[in-house]
C-alpha cells in the first residue's frame, strides 16, 4: 500500500457500516462524467482508482480526499486483485465515503465482480454507477453510429486480452460481411486478430478505425483497413490506450470516399 | 409540426451558421446525464427530443427553451425521419443552440446517421455527445458485470426489431453456452428470440434478466430464464421499455442460488 494512505483504525466496539461506490469515470474527458459520478467524487473521502483515470478527474475531489492509485505504473508497486479487495474493505470499515473509480464503464471489462464478491463476503454494501464506455465515445468522435439500420442490427464489444493472453473469440461470426465490432485493449492483439479474421474470409479492405486516447486532448483517429491495420499502428507509433472499431471508418474518410466516387462517375 | 414551435425565419441576406448537438440523455435518471449533456441542455434554445426522454431531464432546460417532442405518442401526430431532419436543419439555420436529445446513447440504435447525413447535405455542422446506454445501466442495477474474466470476454448488444420487423441475428453464435448479450426493444420479440435460441441448442435454464424502465423510479427487475421468459413477461405485465440481459441473473438471485447450493451440501 502507498505510504501516503492513512486509514482510521476501526474501533472494534463500534462497528461502522461501510459502503463502496463502484463508479465509472468514462473515457477521460471530465465532461463525460455522469452527474452522479461527479457528485460522488466531490463527496469522497477515499478514491481508489485505476492508473488511467485522468488527472483532471482526480482534481475534482476535495483537497482532503485521499487518492490511492492501485494501477500498475512503470516500476511502481503493483497491486494484485486480493490487495485491492482488502483495501476497499478496510476503507469501507472506516465508515467514510469510498469511491472505487474505474475507467470507462465498470460493467465492461472492469473486473467488477471480483470486487463486489469480496465486499459481499465482508458484509459491506456497494452500488455501481455506470460510465460512458470507450466504444461509445470513440464512435461519437468518428461521427458514426455503432449500429445502423440496414447495415448492422447488433454490435459486439470484445477484449483483445484475457487472463490467458490474446482472447479467443468466435472469429467466423466476427468476420461476417457487414459486421461491426469494437475491440478494447486491441493494439497488442492487432496482428493476432488480423490473422484470424482474414483466415475466416474477412475482406482486407474492411475499414478499421483506431481511436487512441479517446476523448482526451491527445486523441488521435486513424482510418485503417483490416489489411493495413498492423502497419499503421506501427507507422503512427500508437502506444496509448486505444479502441479499434472494425467495420467503421471516420465520417470524414467516408465523405471523402463518397466524393471521390462521385468525381470518378 | 407542433403548433407551439416558433421558428425565427432565416434572413436570406445574412446566412447564419448552424450547429446541432446530438446528445445522449442516458436511460432516464437525470443523474446519469453526462456533465456535457447537462450543460448543453441548460444552454439550449431548441430541444428536439424523443418520446422516452424523462420529464425531469426536459425540466433542466431554461424556461425560455422550446421543447419539441418528435416521438410518436398515442394518437398524436407522428414524425417521419425526413420531417425530423428538415426540422433540425431549419432550427440550426436560426443560429441558436439546437440540442437533439436522444434516449440512451445516440451511437446505439439511435438512427444517428440518418440525421447527420441530412445535416451534412445542408452544410450544417454537428457533434455527438455519447450517453449511458441501457445495457450498462441495467447491469449496474443487477449488480453484475456484462463481461467477466473466465466467463465471457465479449458482449453483444442486439436489437429486437429492425426495419423488417423482428431482427435477424446469428442465432447459433448467440446461443453458445456461456454467452452474454443484451437485447434492446426485446419485449415484443421475446417469443421469436426464445424460439430461435432454443432451436440452436441454448439451455432453457439459461438465466435472462429483464429490466424495465431502467434507472427510473418505476424500474422493475425480473429474474427469468430462457424457458420462462415469455410467461414472466405476461405475468408481470411488462409493457414499458425494457432490456433483456441474456446469460445474467440479478446478483441477489445468484447469491440466493449459491446459499441454496451450500445448504444442500
Amino acid at each position: 500500500m502507498s505510504t501516503q494512505t492513512h486509514i482510521t483504525p476501526l474501533h472494534p466496539a463500534r462497528p461502522l457500516v461501510g459502503h463502496v461506490h463502484l463508479v465509472g469515470a468514462g473515457p477521460g474527458d471530465p465532461e463525460l462524467l455522469t452527474l452522479r459520478a461527479h457528485r460522488l467524487i466531490c463527496q469522497a473521502h477515499w478514491i481508489v482508482h485505476d492508473r488511467l483515470i485522468a488527472p483532471e478527474i482526480l482534481a475534482l475531489a476535495a483537497d482532503s480526499a485521499e487518492r490511492i492509485n492501485v494501477g500498475k505504473q512503470g516500476f511502481g508497486k503493483s497491486w494484485g486483485q486480493p490487495d485491492i479487495n482488502a483495501l476497499l474493505i478496510r476503507l469501507a470499515q472506516t465508515g467514510r465515503t469510498v469511491v472505487r473509480l474505474k475507467s470507462g464503464d465498470p460493467t465492461l471489462f472492469g473486473r467488477l465482480d471480483e470486487e463486489t464478491s469480496a465486499l459481499d463476503e465482508a458484509g459491506i454494501t456497494w452500488s455501481v454507477v455506470p460510465g460512458i464506455t470507450a466504444a461509445s465515445a470513440a464512435s461519437a468522435a468518428l461521427g458514426q453510429s455503432l449500429t445502423r439500420r440496414q447495415r448492422n442490427s447488433s454490435i459486439q464489444l470484445v477484449t483483445g486480452h484475457d487472463m490467458q493472453g490474446f482472447a479467443a473469440h468466435d472469429w467466423r461470426s466476427l468476420a461476417r460481411s457487414g459486421n461491426v465490432f469494437a475491440v478494447y485493449m486491441g493494439i497488442r492483439a492487432a496482428r493476432f486478430m488480423q490473422g484470424h479474421l482474414l483466415m475466416q474470409g474477412a475482406a482486407a479492405h474492411t475499414p478499421v478505425s483506431i481511436v487512441e486516447d479517446v476523448s482526451r486532448p491527445t486523441q488521435r483517429i486513424i482510418a485503417a483497413t483490416l489489411g493495413t491495420l498492423v502497419t499503421q499502428l506501427t507507422q503512427y507509433e500508437m502506444t496509448g490506450p486505444a479502441i479499434l472499431l472494425y467495420g467503421l471508418e471516420p465520417q470524414q474518410a467516408r465523405a471523402a470516399a463518397r466524393s471521390c466516387q462521385q468525381a470518378a462517375v
